[in-house]
């Protein structure tokens, strides 16, 4: 088949099974005659694909009743905006936990539009951890509380969710459906789909029903979460094809057993190369401090630039894709999403060894 | 291949050798070992998807240099209110000349913003027409003049652009790339993708250069022309799928002979509907009066509900797809955009003679 191991950050890697299950019914999707691109969206045909998809994440989530899920545009850097549009006004304050650049980003699109408070960041360590030291259960006037559960650029992950007062709201793009979740601890969860749920073009929000009501009137309509929210992200025209992506995505999720299966598979995966790691004698150094590191993304360093690049090209070479590290922390990077298998961690964690030993 | 004829309003038909392209080479994009939704967005796999995308766009609208193009996500839907949040300020006007549901639409988020002015509107017709009595070369204070070039509810479509002292700006979600274009002539033309472009999803932008100079400072950087203007639409992940169905929908046209023949096949393939519209004795009405008449959605009433109900029920007993009107015009549309075969017409003009023969 002449595919590649491919460990990029995003677009990711996506489940061959998925992909062939795609190509199949690309030109004729169920009897339609029709691919389902060129499904009307007000069309049953795509009405159950579209509800097939809410319906197995509300299933492998767990997701209660007292939820909506939504199926946006714009990925993340919107969500940035519109939480803010939506919940912030002049009475309330908007707290943030810094735990990455993602964090920041959503941090500077709050300041536009009223007050905000950085409750706890780990800037000053490069963001090698996620913030302990913080009280989060008696905030004032909070409008929410933001967090990041999963830090792709620099490694790292939330293994505990703070405990608030406030309604708490997580951007989830990088490791929702890599674990099971207790919802109820959430208000609103957020994630583009282009790392565990399919193709970039989509995002998922979850959000309590409690908090819609009491969102901002004076919203542009379709920035509004309660224009969605009445009409089953069919106010407008969505992005059905990226839909009818998540919802394969999400049938094999099921059929691999469930996010229960996944989360066990991804902690193997993560401990293979994480062993790679400490058992290098120092020749990869990981960038994130142990009890933070993160499942899905293992960020790692090199001694020297030159054997950086040269692991970079000679990874390439054994067909191992998408292991260049974000310029702001340097070295490497395997992002290792749901669809990554196990093979291609051993594969990953066989050439690190294989590279230390010649260099 | 079982393949039916699609009439629908968008999304909509594909050309078929698009199709089977992106069929070929889902699992394995020119030799990369992945597919083209797992390619990172900054690979220069993808890169040369997106520019391909960009140029040949520029290259099939006659887009002078002058021009920004931006592939965005949302919609016309999100564009109704960017286009508001960016150039509408407390010292200008923005005018709004109604031809639809669509006009009525983008209007309405404006107001949020600003003053509007409703310079001409042929709603009292329930937007049989497009307006003509009005002047636009003297408007006062205008940020800008927003027309909808084409009325997918009401099958009515601009066949002259008004002369203006304003920028211009078009919605051509249902009829760019259907006929030659003067840009110049425009300031910023917008268009979601799912009629003439591709799937659902991508939302192409041409916007003048010197517009985008003028744009008001504070607006959310996600919602900014300027963010993406200076990041080649590259800021944040871009919905990469759609864009290389958009990419490979561009060939197409070229390969067809590029838009002035793509003009062509449109007027022919409306002329065939219009042709058994005109010639029925009255069993089949235009909805539009004649100099208004779409080349992009023929839309037509029968003498009753219950003919209407059989007509589309029989039609798509024939494999003819897509043919209900919308709720506020009632009747019937057949929706014959770019990809829609002058066959699909002939088939369907055919279909409508022998229907009302028998009714």
């Amino acid at each position: 088949m002449d595919r590649v191991y491919n460990f990029n950050a995003g677009p990711a890697a996506i489940p061959v099974e998925v992909l062939q299950k795609a190509q199949g019914e690309l030109l004729n999707f169920n009897h339609t005659g029709m691919s389902v691109m060129e499904l009307s969206h007000r069309s049953q045909a795509y009405d159950e694909v579209h509800n097939n998809a809410k319906s197995l994440l509300k299933e492998l989530l767990n997701i209660p009743d007292s939820y909506d899920v939504l199926f946006l545009q714009g990925g993340a850097s919107l969500q940035f905006a519109m939480i803010p549009m939506n919940f912030l006004n002049n009475e309330n304050i908007a707290y943030y936990i810094l735990s990455g650049a993602w964090s920041e980003k959503a941090l500077s699109e709050a300041k536009k539009f009223g007050e905000t408070n950085v409750l706890a960041s780990s800037k000053e360590s490069n963001y090698t951890h996620i913030p302990k030291q913080f009280e989060a259960n008696s905030l004032q006037n909070a409008a929410y509380l933001h967090i990041t559960s999963n830090n792709t650029i620099f490694g790292t992950q939330w293994h505990e969710f703070p405990s608030t007062n406030a309604p708490l709201i997580a951007d989830m793009s990088s490791d929702i459906l890599s674990r099971e979740l207790n919802i109820e601890q959430f208000d609103l969860i957020y994630a583009g789909a282009q790392k565990n749920l399919g193709p970039s073009g989509v995002t998922v929000v979850i959000i309590k029903k409690d908090l819609i009501e009491k969102a901002n009137k004076n919203v542009p309509t379709i920035l509004s979460y309660q224009t969605h929210a009445s009409k089953n992200s069919l106010y407008n025209t969505p992005p059905t094809f990226a839909i009818y992506m998540l919802s394969l995505v999400l049938e094999w999720v099921k059929e691999q057993g469930g996010v229960a299966e996944i989360e066990r598979r991804n902690k193997q995966k993560a401990q293979i190369l994480y062993n790679a790691i400490d058992e290098s004698d120092g020749f990869y150094k990981g960038h994130a401090e142990k009890e933070s590191r993160s499942f899905m993304n293992v960020t790692f360093t090199l001694p020297s630039d030159e054997l950086t690049k040269a692991f970079v090209q000679e990874a390439k070479e054994n067909r191992l894709i998408g292991l260049s590290g974000h310029r702001s922390v340097g070295g490497c990077r395997a992002s290792i999403y749901n669809a990554v298998t196990i093979e291609a961690c051993e594969k990953l964690a066989q050439f690190m060894k294989e590279f230390r030993k010649k260099h």
